[in-house]
């Protein structure tokens, strides 16, 4: 049986669940789940639902924009597995667990490449037969290095860019070309600890928990729509090295479990924030 | 503007979403929010929504009845502030929380009563105006204690019991009384420990978490249904008694919990489980 | 059986432990158990002992000055149930959780009196028998309405000052006059959302975690050394007031559970930090 | 600078620290951190120290078993990287985690070898350059098997055997071999839910949070000594299966977390407890 994902986004109206479930019943399909929510401050309404039945993608498409308001977004695909490139620098905790679970058949995705500045994760990327690009920014500026990059990168057509602890900061131009397809991981509970060295801050300032957010990237570093965040606790004990050692299981799992949700089209991105069903 | 809740449980078929959103359209009757659930082992569907507009109870029940399945259970009522009794032994810390919180509006919910097989939290009910009824257990037996105790609580018409630690083993007469209407919080992290001394059972046992459960009340001690649960971390340092002490804000949180979303009408009975938007 | 708690803080050197277990020894006191922990970034070593048998205060801390490094801090004294003062402002759920726990003999301390700048809460600590003092800020100066308050809090010998929802900022004089004796509760994880209305921040941002901590007041708004911090997951069906709703569980937790820490002599203060066993 | 790590337990006497601190003071050795506990009811001392300084290992050991009750166990012993043997089935999780920690060098041991009832996994631990030994248990009895495995486990001389799910009972006999030293992840939160399925068991129990739990091996299945655990939240979406899958996360980090703790030797076994510095 095969399966659908619709996602709608539009301006909130009367109606509109009945309006979208009696096109879906038109068509002889059957909602198997659907999830709505209204942002009431902005008028906004977003809707996912699972479909079974025999879709007729255009369709049904063309009938739903037919009767939602004009800004409506629809997206009605078939469920597939996704593309995705990884990009790293030389911390292997995330990419190897990315890495372990698209080898276990985890990961709903296939793993097209591994992009980095560095070629120390080469080896790991190798074990898993995964394609490894070493784009170093020695003696680069940060365009001509995104130029290249974005060479390497293009040559991968993918749906979507894991930073899984890239360590260097995108430009403007570089998300543009994939918007609200990077997703990083900051090793902090953002917004706390933005930029450089989080777990020093986090260790200076003496907190008792430490976190790790999963995040879309836009143009201003580390405030893009978050995705997921999970925190542990620490003590007086932990040097800042040790906060990022324990960090480094949070920051893998925040990852994974935002990528599990981009790749099973539960995000809605809503300024800088997100919806997930 | 009234606002209704629409709680509706059937067999699973094709297109209820749909039924379901055509009569309230038809009612001109709008979904602030819908959440259902299909439980596809059992075939049963689950769904709550809530309904802003003038709405009609018996019409819209009525024509829903007409073209749901024959088993339907359906619940459309006015938003309202619940009564509830809460029953309770020794311990004031339950009891405490969920009075401060009608005291300050939190809770949602009239306290008509309080009983209790002690007279040890007499004196925290009155603080907060709450009548007391103290129904000794001493000298009677089990089924005459709770006559006694039944005949209090006749003269309280409620929603909801809440046993907030209240330390007696209610017979399967009593739970039919009130059936799917009684709330318990259990110290442990069910189904660990079930029965007396938890925290006890916890330390010999050297688990490094302990929780609490709160669950509807049915036949078989401590396995109703589960509303919520929590827990917390505890090493070799604490004794049993350091358990319970760090325990009881556990207890009272997850009471606490449970009751806010029993009091919202999200959760739903099915069998053993709950299903809760 | 006496107890005692010995805390004691210095430059670190060798063999500190052995020469403060050789002290107590040579006193026949048994030590119940001890902490240690040593900042080598800052070569500062901390210490804490629960001591049995018959001790002569005086003696046995003149006895550890001499074999102490010069910079020594020794309190050693009789466990005993500390004072507290309560402050307040309109919401009572953090002043209701710890007259609870007074009421029920679990706080550990006596709570001698009630200050707020409204009178909102003064029902709620007269139904506990705490004096309760409305000092109005109306029309007052932070200067004039902070002298007032203190000429009231003179009244009251006390260890600590808990600020339970103290919703004014105050001077460092004020500060002073308390120093390291003044424990706030901060609605959000800090140092994420400094100053005013950290839910309403929480919520433009879009987090997945909101939290509270609470720390000892400096000078420095919200910047004082963290004692306690707790989380917990939202998501975007929440608004900034759900989160408000919502956090309320946690401030008063954390609250609480900071307050316990404070009375048992667990916590030191270092710098900006805190070393809690 | 040499560091050791010295483990005493023994029964619980006046001046224990004193006498210890006395001999390592003596022996101009330093104290980096220590940590003790008494099990008051069973009149037990527990103590761990971090030892700096030129350490004379047998003359210390001698010093210290001459002060000490006749009953002490003392082991002293330089901080060394130990070796581990990990044992597995067909799921890769467990495995593939303490693999990469294996190889980026975060797991402080050395893995010598993977051995499993099947070859499913023979794969991934080559990735890693670790020698894999399928001993298939097909058409053999229990002890037959068990039998065979000790031949290959054998040939590695090893600190530890790492039960990475492996989902074959041990025997008495097999765990004698190797007491206290085999630790197990089992994917409950124990002592809810033992035996076959847990995730099955939960599911049907319908609970809010699942968990899972590493502990030692003793005779009585999933009764060994609990070393870590920790739990996430499920609700009725979560089909026995999504609980098997969201559980899988938790069951990789409670293991690295127990195996990390023992491999540093923090973690005393204490009848079916543990003690845990």
């Amino acid at each position: 049986m095969s399966c659908h994902i619709l996602k709608i986004d539009c301006s909130d109206a009367k109606g509109l669940i009945y309006k979208i479930s009696d096109v879906l019943y038109a068509n002889d399909l059957n909602i198997e789940k659907n999830d709505e929510f209204v942002d009431n401050e902005n008028g906004k309404f977003f809707y996912r639902a699972l479909i079974s039945g025999e879709v007729d993608v255009k369709k049904v498409t063309t009938q739903l924009q037919e009767i939602m308001p004009n800004d409506v977004n629809i997206n009605l695909a078939k469920k597939t597995r996704k593309k995705v490139i990884i990009m790293a620098t030389k911390e292997s905790h995330c990419l190897g667990d990315l890495l372990l679970k698209y080898y276990s058949g985890e990961l709903n995705a296939e793993v097209v490449a591994v992009v980095s500045n560095y070629d120390y994760l080469q080896e790991l990327a190798e074990k898993f037969n995964v394609p490894y690009h070493h784009v170093s920014a020695e003696g680069l500026g940060r365009v001509e290095h995104e130029k290249r990059v974005l060479e390497v990168l293009k040559t991968y057509p993918c749906d979507y860019i894991i930073l899984a602890k890239y360590m260097r900061i995108l430009t403007s131009d570089f998300v543009k070309e994939y918007e609200e397809r990077i997703i990083n991981i900051h090793h902090s509970f953002l917004p706390a600890f933005i930029g450089a060295n989080p777990y020093k801050q986090a260790f200076i300032r003496g907190v008792k928990i430490i976190g790790a957010t999963a995040h879309f990237v836009n143009d201003n570093l580390d405030e893009g729509p978050i995705i997921a965040q999970d925190v542990i606790n620490v003590n007086h004990e932990y040097s800042w090295r040790d906060m990022q050692r324990a960090g480094r299981n949070v920051e893998k799992n925040v990852l994974s479990h935002a990528v599990e949700l981009v790749l099973e089209d539960r995000v809605f991105v809503h300024g800088n924030k997100t919806v997930i069903f």
